[in-house]
């Protein structure tokens, strides 16, 4: 057998081993997955210096092999980090169990009650990059959740995803469920992913985590269903009946808070009848904090007339750049009719917001604006889990099929029909 | 160009109409919607010589070019069918609309609200073979749930479902609709069904309805997510504490009350302790009606004592066919747990029932069998979308991701993120 004929052969096994725990899993309940998640957290922050004594290891060896700066820095598992992940699993813990949950029970002429009952999917396949966290928080979701796992992380990140599956495979057994609930692979050889995409016999979705590059060619490849989201191109629009103040503290926030998340806002469409009102105030504030602005002709104009300079033309390349950076590109459209055909364009379809106080065009917005969130007079960095009352995600869905938006708990379960009778027959 | 060139071209036209049509579609209020149904419906039953006629035409060329009786039995269009394709329509008007719904607005402690919105899915894509009323009843329910769509009929059926396609296409119009919201392809090279499931830029999602061969070839190349079913191998488990009159009752309804849909069931489950009581009156209806029986050893035994004879022995291959005809596989086991490891290792996970009386059996069933439907005293016919109330159906999935089970106006329709604010912030 050559290389790639053993790992096909190694991840088939993973798969079959999963394929058997994750039956287990789905019949465990809530208290054992809780016990399981409660035993993890405490292994996590008792073996502390075990894990940073790996994760040091990782990170000697990333250096060494001249990873670059940025990419080093994500892998540095610091005292925070490895707190963070024991309360994300005692998070978990205490999120209401989703599994088992009948809705919609009624009864039906033929005398048969049907309702739908919230189930697992099955095994759910973790494809991520560097940060060991999520291992952690991967696993503590997938437990909770009813799913088996197997985790795919990063080859920098091997002896510390390694030594923290070890702790997720100890907690499990301690609870009296099956270790091969949570798998990591441990080989770093890429042929892993290959392999683990196209198992739609033994793996029920795969959920990648990483860079464009990563999740574009999983995508690709994957006979897997796949819950992903390639880009976060967002857009605000202004609109001229928008509350003044509102408009630039939320398009201040949704570029500012943060520069590299999926949720910060790409493009700013503002009303022109209202650029002359809003742009400068708001502009000021990007100047201050060295936001770099890409403008159309109309911008420029009500701009260089504030007596604003060093601004850049955009291209039609910039309607289409995710720049997770302070870099931001402004159009002025005519209406939230231009607005909508701007974002129809050129959106991710991620997350788009309109500012306005006029009530029919912001139901429009909400209607019309095919994205997985939609919002009206809020900043577009709310769009995630945690800010939704899912508890926990474990990433953000553009797919339209499934899970759309970010991706809790209920988004790594199924509904099957379930059917009450009291010996009914068909007529 | 070459041909194969000339189609790619042609469905990417297609395509693109569709796309742009899905948006009005997705905007269009209940009214406008209902009209367009209304409309139709009562054209088909206006243009009834005209559908004849082409219908006639669609079954002698089928006829001419040897086609097999059977087939072109499904080919025909009787008076009946026709009534019954205008009344589906009428039905699907009277149908509560499910998009703009919006579920679980709740406010979070940042003072945005948050909720899910339901929305059209975009394009969907039928794949059909012979029945021209599919032409009609999927295109009576992507116009309710405001997609648009692209249907693909068989070659047999094509003059039929051209009629019918101008029908659609007229009521759209004269209900203010784009008439691209429903396009009926009308070549009959079979280069476009591969055209058409590699084209995710422009359908969100192929429902094929058809045989095995034509679904699977369809799962393995499509690019676009598909909504389907390959199998219907259901089991009824009647368990020792099972009522007898039940047993008899749910078995027979079960397997004959008619032989073909993919929710009659395949294979018998009886546990060892009641074979000796439940399966001889069983048997000898199941003989009245000339269902030849396929049996383990343990039933074989049972049934000579009480004098039966005829009787197949089943094997290995038999606890995986979906026979769709008088025959039925009965195996005898021990318990409900042997029964679920029988239906775990050989069900295509469509349909499964158990019939008992005791409480915490019923309750492990329910919840530890992976199927689509899971029933407790009830016939596995019941497992349609009528049956559970959807009003209308466009398939049953078997699907974990997205739409499990008879799949209604709501399998065509995604949910995304609506929040609203007064003017909030991230901090």
């Amino acid at each position: 057998m050559d290389s790639k004929t053993d790992i096909v052969t190694t991840l088939r096994q993973i798969g079959a081993a999963a394929r058997a725990a994750s039956r287990l899993m789905a019949r465990a309940d809530t208290a054992r997955k809780n016990a399981a998640l409660l035993h993890i957290a405490a292994a996590i922050r008792a073996q502390r210096a075990e894990l940073k004594a790996a994760n040091d290891a990782d990170v000697e060896a990333a250096r060494a092999a001249g990873l670059a700066p940025a990419l080093v820095e994500r892998l540095v598992l610091s005292d925070k980090a490895i707190d963070t992940m024991a309360e994300g699993l005692e998070q978990i813990a205490s999120l209401a169990d989703p599994i088992g949950e009948i809705s919609n029970l009624r009864f039906r002429p033929s005398g048969i009650q049907v309702g739908q009952m919230r189930v697992p999917l099955g095994v759910i396949g973790i494809i991520y990059e560097a940060r060991p966290n999520v291992t952690v928080d991967a696993a503590g979701l997938c437990i909770k959740s009813g799913n088996a796992t197997v985790l795919r992380g990063g080859s920098e990140a091997i002896r510390c995803n390694t030594a923290l599956a070890k702790l997720v495979r100890d907690g499990l057994a301690a609870a009296g469920l099956p270790e091969d609930g949570v798998q990591v692979i441990e080989t770093t050889d890429r042929a892993a992913v290959g392999a683990m995409i196209t198992m739609p016999e033994y793996i029920d979705v795969i959920v990648p985590r990483g860079g464009k590059g990563l999740i574009e060619r999983i995508a690709r490849e994957a006979t897997v269903p796949v819950i992903k989201h390639l880009d976060g191109i967002c857009h605000v629009y202004i609109d001229d009946e928008a509350d003044l103040d509102k408009a630039v503290r939320i398009a201040d926030n949704a570029k500012t808070q943060r520069y590299a998340p999926c949720n910060t806002m790409e493009t700013l469409l503002v009303n022109a009848a209202i650029a002359p009102a809003v742009l400068p105030p708001l502009c000021r504030i990007y100047e201050s904090k060295g936001v770099e602005l890409r403008v159309c002709a109309d911008t420029r104009a009500v701009l260089e007339a504030a007596g604003f300079s060093g601004l850049v033309d955009a291209t039609e390349e910039d309607w289409r750049t995710e720049y997770l950076a302070p870099i931001l590109s402004i159009r002025l459209v005519a209406d939230v009719d231009a607005a909508m055909d701007h974002i129809n364009a050129y959106s991710s379809q991620h997350t788009e917001a309109i500012v306005t106080e006029n009530y029919s065009k912001a139901m429009r917005f909400l209607r019309e604006v095919d994205s997985s969130s939609v919002m009206v007079n809020a900043s577009t960095r709310f769009a995630d889990g945690f800010e939704y009352g899912l508890g926990a995600e474990i990433g953000i869905s553009t797919n339209k099929l499934h899970a759309r938006g970010p991706v809790g708990l209920d988004g790594l379960t199924s509904l099957k029909y379930v059917v009450l009778g009291s010996g009914q027959v068909r007529v």
